[in-house]
């Protein structure tokens, strides 16, 4: 079991200067870094100090030392989005959880207004460990999802939509107001943290798991 | 085809004595009469003036003459909930829509936590001329419905649920960013406007239908 | 009657050459292909992809083998709004009634605070079998509209306004909470989720008028 | 002109006693007193004071020595509402404005769902000074009239209505996002600051008269 | 006294052309024109059509015809702001009123951080007929000036400032809650609604003296 | 492992009647019984039917065979309050999670406002499998928690407070927007949400462990 | 100076058992207590086991060993309101303030709707530390208090009011937009955290003093 | 002491050459001067005319005659931040500070995610007389110094974050809704504000202090 987080650095709101400066300092700790929210631009400035740095561009991200497959022994997170425009956030949560030394399946355009698409994916979602649904909209994914599942549910509202999703408002009240059982929601668009949620259910699992058998 | 609606109050706000004064007016146009959102204090001043009122407790609402079931010739309305707290709200809709002359189907308990309830109703779906979804919480069963019929849905969301429904707003803007197509959104907990737009798309659809094969 | 909608692409949050690639795979289905909320610089990828592509600038949108007039027999939608500001909605809702197989009549201009050139229209009303009306400020024309009419409203809020409009809130409430019957609300500025529904209510009776008289 | 505004209390989240102190202080100033959002239990506590006190219960208001009709010599406040449930604030607005000493013509329940009582009474809206319009729901009366005529519109939402009224939201955005010119909005149930303003334009229009007239 | 209302073109949401073909065709009734929230280059185009066409570049505003002194025989209109970020939405309402045909005084930089600024203008304000206040953050100069004055005010709340003023939602609370009386209160930066409504108490209150002194 | 969740019934909305006639059905199944939000008027009904029905009345909770401890063999779930204030909610959740088959371990009273209290808990909460964060007000416990293990935290806000928490909206804001990681939110004063995300938890963590070390 | 803070109990949400059971256990400690939002029953069943603890009914406080007026030698507060509703919170912040071993003036019912009186009050704020101002409506006392003197102001949101207030939202966002410096903002009602956040900075200053003098 | 606040120029929504004009004039009074919220062209335009002005970039402020560490001989404010994207409103409000005659000590980067930082700088929040906390996110750093100090805390909000911290919401409810003793709140990013409160509560102190020892 990978034990090590990597170093996290929040890009937003940050110049490129500044995210290029805090990532040259945590690559000499000699673990992954990840930082998110970046824009080429900051990634230029970070490639320029730190050349082995990797920029992620859909998802916005930069990584280091993401460990290898091998160093992911265990725990699958399945991420799921309903539509095209949760891509990037998809793809943040993706990053993010294969630097936390995750393993990753994704299952992506399973939206709820075509239900076949989804239920034959039953199986592939059986097999996860943690499920991370991102959707915009009405946010209905994440209750259909975690009703045919017995599996923790980690649920990302996207901000894309007409007018009355207000930002993701819509679908954060869908998912904090779901039906189905087993549904944790975290902040708006935000795919980094659904990763470090799931990584550590991941994880908890784990070590439990270890506190059973082992001894 | 019943040309007329029905002579309807809202009871909200109302004194009981003002809704019995209106109620026994309208008694007089020898239409039918509908009194919605109306105590058993209303309707115990409706009847002592019209004793032939009938109270629809569940549905907090009082009738008069309302169709008997040869005179709804046409148009099915299937009034659909995802649980048994939205049962006042389906029974204000079922009510109402009988008022107004149509054939009604009830469909009740097929939220979205257990899809295979909702999926074994299929055909009765499909038999409605309109489908008037009734749902709290997140309100996903808009979007399910819609997306398994080719049929208009009227989504109502219902103010019941923990906190952050916020009165129904969860299931407000559920609705409005549904992600299938064909849902029209009326107020929270209103099954009376619910039952009134499907009835008017009911009567729109045999007027079209007459217009195009009776001449 | 027409029985296929297009297959639809929803442009928002898209960058033009996903759009292109999805609009590329949808035209080899031989289906009516549409594509909303698409900027200039969309069409232009999908245009390099498929010719024959068409691009409604106002409507923001992009078509393929629209059905022709006589391939749109029943069920005329009026497309109402208040006013100027409202006409890329408006033009959204055409462009999609039309590609799904919808006739359609204009009716522009006729806002609440000019209430003559509003009743001037009320035998062109009277005439559709679906009235969409698009309004921003306070919405009040689909309170007005529906108390002259007995035909199903379908009312889209929009967007433009002064401060208080709060991105079309104001429109979105006064459109719910509606005190004239039959109106059904969609999402701001959706002019493409009002045809849908309306096109779903128009065919909706024709189905009805067929098993009735057709038997 | 009557010059004298009356001394004023505001009842809400005052004791009884409380009122009936201060009401009682005012009551030897010799002017008028009016007191608003009163309950019985605070008349009876008046009452005992100031015997001469009158309760106007349906506005829950408190008055004592309102000028009688001759001492109202100009300025016509027209107070329109919508519906039955808005009378309580249509009442509290014409005992404010009688006690500030102006004329009232009551025009009740004309709301916009059903426009042709509105219309005939054009004339008795066009002879008033001032027009109180107060309405709930989605408050197009306000704009309706305001369109309808060339005088100043003073705006009441009241909070009645289904769920999304979000206690009287609606109307008030719909007021302040009015098309129509000449609306000024008061808060909302707030039939006293209504009538206060109402006085003030009726006053400042006469004020304006003599300084060009009587020199 | 001028009787017309300038023709009027509201500017947000529409492109240069459209401003310009509308402005073009108003200017042909021989009335004087006012389009609000135009933007230099919607200027160039009225220009182009209609040369004599006049820019207010700080209102955003571009007037024809606007009546000359001594056409505006009564009733003073006094803009009052409390800084200068209000200054844009204060020259709307000036423009605007000029264009009605009012008399203007602008009493500007008077916030009530400094009160001693604003209570030196006492006799200038109680010249004015109606009191025009424009006011952002917390909006509280509304309800200090009309505590000073018998004379209706008509507040606009504006959008400057920190964070928690929500676009202008700060003021806007602030001014519908003033403990003062005689308020009504216009859309958020809606300079030219401020304008409006003055005119329209300027103009009933001539009307009504007209009534009550020529006969 | 105990394979059966409960069967879980939601008070809210229903009347004592409907909890009981469900949960008469329910008991028949013969797996555990959980039924929420309930009076004790609905416990007089359930207990006429289902005398063996146990009340537990901070909680508001019913439940029927809840497991024995040693029936409980994996996964402790600990709850931690900061205040007295939050303990219905938190006896919600620690009801419900021991009808779910978890064990339980109550660390009440430990708010930011006295940092020791807290840290001295350290080695407890490290303990735990799952940690659910119970928090009104501004929610900051569920960050400073998260901040101190690397254990999945669920996070329930509840809704006591002054006015500007609104209705718990406050702690709703602060936890999903945690700046530490490894935060998931449920809805407001959901105490049995909140379990039965935990209990999904440990059993996916102990799935996954008998996935890698049974075979 | 007084070192001891009292020690506290919020009563809101706790039963009067509660209460009593951790005002008796606070009792014990010899130091001054206090319990706000306390109900005459709280109290009762405090008395129960505190017999000399003190009720303060229009503060819904409970206290016990005040300090006496020689034990508060430095450092008074000046308690304003705008009108009579906002007692109960004042009354809250002085019973909190003294015991916290404040001096406290009272200066009531200066409202800015009449500014003379508060102009009159000038000496009186001068001679405070620290001013607490507590208004409902639109919180503008905050601002004109905060322009006239050159001390902190720690201000109060009420939440009585009609309908816009929100339950206090109008005050608390007029008094964070507040357009003169020097204002700290409470939660809506808060006359305790009012007093405390005074209290603290009268000791704050005391302190200094000390640092600076007896040195 | 130093008696004299700086004139100050709140530079949102000013363009350059008002900026200029009004700093201008200010620099005549020989007072510093402080502007905030100006771009880089505001400064160029104020250093055309007044060349010894100072800009602040990070802080986006200019200054003129700031008085020097010797002309500052009371009261230090301690300015906390959680991270770095805080740093331009900390700047804004250090920079004000100074402006104000004030000492400040920087205290960055100390978020409770990661609460041993903090905790390490006990003794230096205790040498203040007053502490702004800048957080945004969930705000909950304002809480835990406020629960380790007896000493002020100014906290200010900030709007940095994911998207339901919905532009410095989360972080402002969660300030004023702290669970801690000693807080008051200003406008979210509103370093300056902060600034003047603290500025105001360390003079208080000082002339407090005077009247105490000096007599
Ligand atoms: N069938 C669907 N079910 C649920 N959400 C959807 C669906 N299709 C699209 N969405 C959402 O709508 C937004 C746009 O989707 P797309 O058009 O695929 O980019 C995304 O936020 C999706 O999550
Ligand atoms: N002294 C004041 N009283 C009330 N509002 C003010 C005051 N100063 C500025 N404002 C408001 O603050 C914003 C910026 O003002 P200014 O700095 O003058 O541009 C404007 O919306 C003003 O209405
Ligand atoms: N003149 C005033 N100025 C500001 N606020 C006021 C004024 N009068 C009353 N209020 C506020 O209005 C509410 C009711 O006041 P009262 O009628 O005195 O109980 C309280 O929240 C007061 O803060
Ligand atoms: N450990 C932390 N605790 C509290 N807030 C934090 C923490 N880290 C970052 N923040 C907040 O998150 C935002 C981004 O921080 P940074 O990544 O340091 O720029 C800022 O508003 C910080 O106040
Ligand atoms: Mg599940
Ligand atoms: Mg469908
Ligand atoms: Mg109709
Ligand atoms: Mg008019
Ligand atoms: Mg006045
Ligand atoms: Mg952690
Ligand atoms: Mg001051
Ligand atoms: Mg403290």
């Amino acid at each position: 079991i990978n034990q090590g987080f990597p170093e996290v650095i929040f890009g937003l709101g940050k110049r490129p200067e500044q995210t290029a400066a805090i990532f040259e300092r945590l690559a000499q700790t000699g673990l992954p870094v990840l930082a998110t929210r970046c824009t080429a631009e900051a990634f230029a400035a970070v490639q320029a100090k730190v050349p082995e740095a990797v920029f992620h561009e859909l998802a916005q991200a930069i990584t280091l030392r993401v460990p290898e497959e091998n160093d992911r022994p265990i725990g699958t997170i399945a991420v799921v989005t309903a539509g095209t425009a949760d891509l990037p956030v998809a793809e943040e949560a993706v990053v993010s959880a294969l630097a936390m030394g995750c393993r990753v399946k994704r299952i992506f355009d399973v939206g709820v207004a075509g239900l076949h698409r989804l239920l034959s994916k039953r199986n592939e979602l059986n097999e996860a460990q943690v499920i991370v649904v991102i959707a915009g909209m009405e946010g209905a994914l994440a209750s259909v999802v975690a009703g045919m599942v017995d599996i923790p549910v980690v649920a990302v509202p996207t901000s894309i939509g007409y007018g009355a999703n207000f930002g993701g408002l819509s679908a954060l009240l869908g998912m904090l107001n779901s039906c189905a059982l087993g549904v944790g929601v975290v902040n708006i668009d935000n795919g980094f943290g659904a990763a470090a949620l799931a990584a550590t259910i991941v994880r908890s699992g784990s070590r439990e798991a270890g506190r059973f058998h082992d001894v």
